[in-house]
């Protein structure tokens, strides 16, 4: 373990090999991390909360925490995760591997992640979100949970795998945002978007198929679904079997 | 007090019994702090500023602040504050008791806030902004204060008692929100809401009364005004006389 | 050199004379900073990045850098720069003379941004974007750079002279807003906006002449081009020759 002098670590929490851990961090007792593990500085991982199910924050080999993040207790995170700056996680979310969280994006907690999945920079995920895998997440996108605020009825949205929220776009709640759909900038999706459909506007309305949004490269093909042509950051080969 | 070994609080700032300090944390000479108040790690309260009235920073009794916060001098706020992570509160605000702000929202100084007020996650409030009691404030929603910018006529909106804003809306200048009134998520609020109202779009328009807004837990209740069936977060009886 | 007795600033550094370095900041070596500059506490300045072409990050004289501001290498600002807190500016990132970056605003990175240029609170700044002199960008405005994403076709926006960006807006990838014209709040601007023109709504369209919008001071004169009645914050007669 690369300690910095200023850096404190509970003698409860678990550290892996290999792990850096920057200036004036602190890691709290309850927390698991894998190999590999580079934590930046100001950073406060492990925070106790009764909202908790008391089970550790665990935060697998490979992953790269950058500075002024915090996360709370009773949140697990797959191998290869990587933030920005300041980010926030709550307890009770479960994520998969290779997960990418963007400067200043705040996960409340309660929440579900699949693997590959991609979030920008000051995204807005409320409590009981739910995200399919390779989903994409550009910057200030808010996903909301209380349909009737202020009450007790929260109800998440649900992000199908490859969909691709754009930037701005408010996701209200309980929506269900169809697989390999893309939400276009400043949208207020207030219905389920279809999948493989492009949505838009305040409130947002089905424009037209996906497939019929072009690559901007002159080469005539379709940007969607994304999978077809892009691959930058995924490990070789991991999105072969879903080319379509 | 608790003071962590590595906090730093000025010998000139007032204190109060039973105060926790985080890790890293400076409070700076013009500071008052009551009894019971829990700071979190690398906050900063009561930078000093010209622009402020040469008054303390005034935290009251039974307070939370979480980690990453910055507080000026020359603002008050009435017992029972609870902040999420990285707030910034600038100069000259009062705030009335039981205030919660949420992660990453910004005071820009010279409000006035009521008290019970809810914000959210990453609210930005232009100076002279003015919230009456028991408002709730949703995430990413803007109150802006300059009708023509860049500009010297700084107009602040006004938010009645028990309005709420939903989340990603904007507020223009000098707009008054009126009591009970209901503003729609991803709305540009550019006239005045009348109370009792529900507003949507850009440019907002009134659609309905918020009577007509329904919960989504099959009781066939109104949603709206809140304050008849919601009372989490809010002192034993503390609503009942606001009920109608 | 004020130098806090917590701070660690590398002795590759090159530091001008009467610099403050505040509680817990940290300043690597591949930094050069001017005279007269305040740095606050917990900032990190010249992070090292392989994406950056190994050049210093550069702060002028006269700069003012809040509290939690994070700063690569391989970007240079001209004198008189003052941020907010919490700012985040990536590597590869020209800036002139003067720049006022607010609270929580993030600049990704490889952006051109011109002399007097002010952004406010959380403005998210893309790869690529290109800022002229004495553009005006109010809060929570995103400039955008993946028309298709994702995608590897980024195109930044470009803002032209003396343009302001009113809070809430979305810019488009590789739109070009005109010089002295007015976005209004909450645009979703999806195509070129013409010089002296005002644009609205999502998507955003021509409504007016700037100058057909009027101070609210009871004056009745043009509040555009502002250049002609604003110069708040402006060194003495700076705007002189730009008045029409």
């Amino acid at each position: 373990m690369k300690l910095h002098k200023t850096a404190s670590v509970s003698l409860k929490a678990k550290i892996g090999i290999n792990v850096t851990v920057g200036p004036y961090t602190i890691i709290h007792d309850n927390v698991v991390i894998g190999d590999n593990v580079d934590i930046g500085a100001y950073c406060e991982l492990g925070i106790p909360t009764p909202l908790g199910d008391g089970s550790a924050l665990e935060i697998a080999d490979n992953s790269l925490i950058r500075s002024h993040s915090v996360f709370y207790e009773s949140s697990t995170f797959g191998h290869s995760l990587t933030t920005g700056h300041r980010v926030t996680v709550r307890e009770n979310t479960v994520a998969g591997i290779n997960f990418q969280i963007g400067t200043l994006t705040e996960i409340q907690g309660d929440c579900n992640i699949g693997d590959y999945v991609r979030f920008q920079s000051n995204v807005f995920v409320g409590k009981y979100t739910s995200i399919e895998d390779f989903v994409w997440v550009l910057p200030y996108v808010t996903f909301t949970n209380d349909p009737t605020p202020p009450s007790n009825m929260l109800i998440g949205c649900t992000i199908k795998k490859f969909a691709t929220i754009s930037a701005n776009s408010t996701i209200l709640p309980g929506v269900i945002v169809g697989e390999n759909s893309l939400v276009a900038a400043c949208s207020c999706v207030t219905k389920d978007v279809p999948e493989f459909k492009v949505v838009a506007g305040n409130p947002a309305k089905v424009l037209k198929s996906v497939q019929s949004v072009f690559l901007r490269d002159g080469s005539g093909r379709s940007a969607y679904p994304w999978v077809n042509h892009f691959s930058r950051g995924y490990p070789p080969g991991i999105l072969d079997k879903y080319k379509k």
